[in-house]
């Protein structure tokens, strides 16, 4: 079985119990999250949201970027979100780490070394609070547009807000 | 109620059904998806995977950028993933628009008229071509990191592979 196989052996179970077909390109909640592509979590389990509710964005640390932005702009502009959830993690791969030891790592596994940041951070709070003022900063959202930032502990499953 | 209100009553019940507490921030499949920031599924459930197996990276579209490779490059050189799995979707609000529409659309919701790409698409098998061509030119992935294309039907919940 190669890679492919299994991947596809694995949709023909998802498809004998797919329901959703009947659900539209407008996130339900009007909601965007931007959080880290860490395993051990998905946003929907962590909000209680469900399939169809909300826009989920995710990179590396759940960081502020020009993709996250084009993504965040297109979803409020064309899809009609209204608000962003930004969601950092404990133990993220990112926390504590420097871009120059990260790019090291990249060059050491790659061959090649990375011209850009890899937006590695110091404090898990302190990374909500400015990712969340980066994002407070953007000219590309709706006037209303809300944003919020919160914490997530994945040996507990508990968000909490950062102020 | 506020919304801040409405996620924490949420994560509550997550919190007592919770059970990923032993996880690791190593993915123990190895894997990394690529794919849109659509409402409609998540890769876990299209791929059949259990948290804790893959990273997941996701943005308007599904498409290649500088933040994608930064996260993927990580996601390899820190945590030990092997593959990049990209999957494009139908209905996606990308595709059959241009950049130009696009960006109008931005600027009209909030004033502004940002100066990037937005990377709408015409075709979604070429998309995924194109994305998995991107992937596969990057130097900063470990030599054998392998790269797989796929749509995504959000109408039955199919996967095919793209050639």
């Amino acid at each position: 079985m190669t890679l492919t196989d299994d991947l596809l052996s694995a949709n023909e179970r998802y498809r004998d119990a797919f329901d959703a077909a009947d659900l539209q390109v407008r996130p339900l909640q009007h909601l965007a999250i931007l959080t880290c592509m860490d395993s051990r979590y998905t946003s929907q389990g962590v909000l209680g949201l469900s399939l169809g509710d909300a826009h989920v964005v995710r990179n590396a640390g759940g960081r502020v970027t020009e993709d996250v932005v084009r993504s965040l702009a297109i979803s409020a502009a064309l899809l009609g979100t209204r608000a962003c959830i930004v969601i950092h993690h404990t133990d993220c791969g990112l926390l504590g780490r420097s871009d120059e030891e990260l790019r090291d790592r990249v060059a050491t596994a790659s061959g090649a070394r990375a011209p850009f940041g890899f937006l590695g951070f110091a404090d898990l709070e302190q990374s909500v609070r400015d990712d969340v003022a980066a994002l407070r900063s953007i000219p590309y959202f709706p006037p209303e547009y809300e944003i919020l930032g919160f914490t997530y502990d994945v040996r507990t499953g508990r968000l909490a807000p950062v102020e």
